[in-house]
């Protein structure tokens, strides 16, 4: 019996760390805007309702830390700073649809 | 402008009630130890490595207000409680299994 647990308890584990990187409050919904391409620090804070200035700083610093998105400062008076995807970002593009569509039917 | 952002706040709204039911530390650990089918709770204590009792017995509670989950207690000596889930959490599978085989790639 051990050996099915062992197994498992990988599987939940990853589950864990899958969560420390887009199970924060605002992560999901900042990856949902950013699939339609990148975006400046201005146009995150308008399309997501309730989101304050300090939240969206946090939650960019720990995204860009755990290789959820680029950021890129361009020398423009006042300077503009530019958010991507990265490769691993976009392909969270499945699972966020999934939950999504489960959301319209069992949350919303 | 104004109506595509309606209705992209609309969507990203659903997404944070999304997480709302399902990003607690533990709840898709939870979910996923159930898709198995129902267990008591001793044995989700034993199949989930780093919960306590008094974390697993709040996600529990949580899970069942959000309609997750349903526990049935069976008058035994002493008590058995089993968890299992509603047709709402079954239908979680896609999406967890879509997070899990991301961060098989991404994350483990």
């Amino acid at each position: 019996m051990s050996d099915k647990k062992v197994e498992k308890c990988g599987e939940r584990c990853a589950l864990q760390e899958i969560l420390d990187v887009i199970g924060g409050k605002w992560s999901m919904s900042i990856i949902y805007a950013l699939f339609s391409g990148k975006k400046r620090f201005s146009e995150l804070e308008r399309l997501i309702p309730g989101i304050n200035t300090r939240m969206l700083v946090k939650e960019l610093k720990n995204m860009e830390a755990n290789g959820i998105i680029t950021r890129e400062v361009f020398a423009t008076v006042p300077p503009t700073v530019e958010y991507t995807l990265t490769t691993k970002g976009e392909k969270l593009e499945a699972s966020i649809n999934e939950l999504y569509k489960w959301g319209m039917e069992y949350v919303a």
